[in-house]
């Protein structure tokens, strides 16, 4: 029977099929018009717009039209994670054709926003001239100059002798991910654990693993540049909550809580912070850990500096939200940087969407290095702590003297001050470099941030204090 | 006066803006109204087809609607990347609404193709049974068994004594980049080689940086899965032009030329190939680069395997197109395969896109690493190579015994046999592993492989010996 009935529908189905498809056509090419007409009028706007010298972006207006569609999708049905992208990459062409006009009437460069210095720029900078033989202080680049655990040189023979340098698990070795789970307690066991190409690799895997393109994520600037690339990179889009030295970069989390929007999808937290060290109280944290769940979204708690705190610190791990990821890594504690074995803490369902990317990209992380780790575990880097805090001591001390404000930094290994002067502080470090202290320009870590620098603790205090006096007379006369 | 008519305008432009900006919003309502029709049709098309019992993808039609989008868009000037992304975000979301509906009839679990092995989930599931105490023959992973350079245990002491773990410049270290275009040769410098975590992380960050969402690549299988793996990871479609056991493996190069459309961007080759151990003659290679040049292609040359050629072979370097990216690792022909370096080679604008992917993602390759592979550079890799030549005589005159078909190889580290009896090799592979010899299942290189499989020539002939006697057991009875 059933064969029968096949047998006499397929030919209208096939027709129908045909004649569907055409409709199909019809219809895309019909879209297509549309979104075109729609460019045009958005290239209109932009004159406008140019003539006004008003800006191109407007948040305002982008939300506006961001939550009509996702209103109406939802009212007829669409998938919002559809609708999300689609009105992104119609709104990201608009404003491509806007600047682009803008850029032409103006005769700017296309779609240039300013090249700003950020702290890598200056370190290759400073490279480039240690290079042609000139003395650079370091004070740009976070990287703890202590020795790596010493158990470490006799891992590393061991790993050569015994064959130690295959492909491991992409989430890593079993007995680092025991270790790290070992000493991170709080009932976290080596499933909840993935071992990354440093804790870089681990913020990467964990943003383009869960924010999708015409996504949101906000970031609390200052900040490390990293956030907002790897959002960049998948086409997400970064709200950015500003702190400011006046609030002792405390964040306001009602104006938060205010940025939310259906495209939200994580909360980046760093702290301690870099640059300014600041620490968030528990009070805050607990309201934060509140907002997120509220809105069911991702917090990623990056806690690479968590070693490095003078007074009280709350992990995420401590609030056992189930849609957090936990970063840390080797590099600062344990003054191993260049190891490049970070990790990330989540639970299985997120870690294995951390680890499939891990996968594609990379296969694994170097096994010597995984095992230089491991050594790490079981050494101590409390004293490490103690110099860091003695160093950070030293520099607000010098830099109470010098025409600058700065909140004094409740862990990390940093002091970001305020240079009083109205100089953008871009040429100051220019300056500075000349004069051979190189150090890390406010601005690449957020727009409102042109007149800080950051001063790293990553050196012996006795030339901390040559690069501080070096600081003290160019500040001092600018 | 300017200023004066700047003034006058003012007013009356920016009742103009708000007038655009309310059509605006009425087009872009519209829009998405008429996405959504097209959704539902697309739906009722997935209906007619899960009735005919066809396959939801068709490659034929897809091509048609997206060749019409570009015309259109070049007809009524609208940016073809831009059109691109557009009709892929659209023909995207159609076949994943049609999927949900032919699961939902025939009751399948949603959006899944069938989960397949590969040599990766194979190499994981000998792991567990290793834990388990079992013992295994590892066939199935591209690992070579010889010891790396010795001089290498050396720098690692050194790297450590001498505090060389630390960031390096995101493309890697400069002697390192040096030799490696010293061993090259062909006037490469440094400026056109960057340092990469693994052979894998290159053609990451390869595809990741020069194919956008929505475009294409070629791939020829069989092939290591990675390069399909990273394009999906951005939303890249894979175009796959198969090879074949009875044409030797040799691609259909016509074919190839038949197969680009406007939306192509890259040919991906692999020689010696992984898993068939094919060099492709002069001939052949010329007409692909003359092919990838008319068509403005990319290229992208995997010659991880480039050091075990038992005959003639081109790397894409002896071209000199400008389009072309040359990737190549320590892995295979150093034995280092856990060290993860790597690299690519192309001129500086492809270049600087691949560092800026590493710089995101990962920062630098760890620097201990980089020195490993620096001592290797001075160390000769030819007696692996004559030991991989013997093992793989070895093995194919085993196979010349057992009912299979293959192509005896021309370089790599692999055969590639195809089992004569009908059961999928996928079961085959499965009763190797109770068996204790794990080998890669021919699936995991390409659709048209389940009775391939691939054993790796990684151990020494002893143990490949009595791998091979259960393999011969094995597939002789079934």
């Amino acid at each position: 029977m059933d064969k029968v009935v096949n047998k006499d529908t397929r030919k209208p189905e096939n027709e129908e099929l045909e004649r569907l498809r055409f409709e199909m056509r019809d219809l895309t090419a019909n879209i297509v018009r549309q979104v075109h007409r729609r460019m045009e009028l958005s290239k209109k706007i932009g004159e406008i717009k140019t003539n006004l010298k008003m800006d191109v972006k407007d948040e305002r207006v982008e939300q506006e039209i961001k939550s009509m569609v996702l209103e109406l999708s939802d009212e007829i049905g669409m998938s919002k994670e559809f609708a999300t992208q689609l009105i992104d990459i119609l709104l990201t062409e608009s404003k491509k054709l806007q600047q682009r006009h803008n850029s032409e009437t103006h005769d700017l460069p296309a779609n240039s926003e300013q090249k700003k210095q950020t702290h890598l720029s200056i370190f290759l900078k400073a490279k480039q001239l240690e290079l042609s033989g000139k003395k650079i202080i370091h004070m740009e680049v976070g990287e703890p100059d202590f020795a790596a655990p010493g158990n470490i040189k006799e891992t590393l023979v061991d790993s050569f002798n015994t064959g130690r340098y295959h492909y491991t698990e992409p989430a890593g070795v079993m007995k680092l991910r025991q270790a790290i789970a070992n000493k991170l307690k709080r009932g976290i066991t080596e499933d909840m654990v993935t071992v990354t190409v440093g804790g870089r690799f681990a913020v990467f895997a964990t943003i383009v693993s869960l924010v999708k393109r015409g996504e949101e994520i906000i970031s609390i600037e200052p900040a490390w540049p990293a956030y907002r690339d790897c959002a960049d990179f998948i086409g997400a889009k970064t709200c950015v909550l500003r702190t400011s030295i006046e609030d002792a970069w405390v964040p306001d989390l009602d104006r938060l809580e205010e940025m939310i929007t259906p495209n939200t999808k994580m909360i980046v937290i760093n702290y301690p912070n870099n640059p300014t060290g600041k620490v968030l109280e528990k009070r805050m944290m607990q309201k934060l850990v509140s907002i997120a769940k509220d809105n069911s979204l991702y917090i990623l708690s990056d806690e690479v500096y968590s070693d490095y705190v003078f007074g009280e610190f709350d992990s995420i791990l401590d609030y056992d939200y189930d849609k957090s990821i936990m970063i840390s890594s080797f590099s600062k504690s344990y003054a191993m940087t260049g190891f490049r074995v970070g990790y990330a803490v989540a639970n299985r369902a997120i870690l294995s969407k951390i680890v499939k990317v891990q996968a594609t990209a990379l296969t694994s992380v170097a096994e010597p290095m995984q095992y230089a780790a491991l050594a790490a575990c079981s050494s101590d880097p409390s004293d490490n702590v103690k110099v860091m805090k003695k160093r950070l001591d030293f520099i607000t001390s010098r830099l109470n003297k010098m025409p600058v404000d700065f909140v004094s930094p409740d862990g990390a290994m940093y002091v970001f001050p305020r240079l009083r002067q109205q100089s953008l502080a871009d040429d100051t470090v220019e300056k500075l470099l000349e004069m051979g202290v190189a150090v890390a320009p406010g601005g690449g870590f957020g727009d409102s941030y042109d007149n800080f620098i950051r001063i790293s603790a990553c050196q012996p205090q006795s030339i901390l204090e040559k690069g501080l006096d070096i600081i003290g007379s160019v500040i001092s006369v600018e």
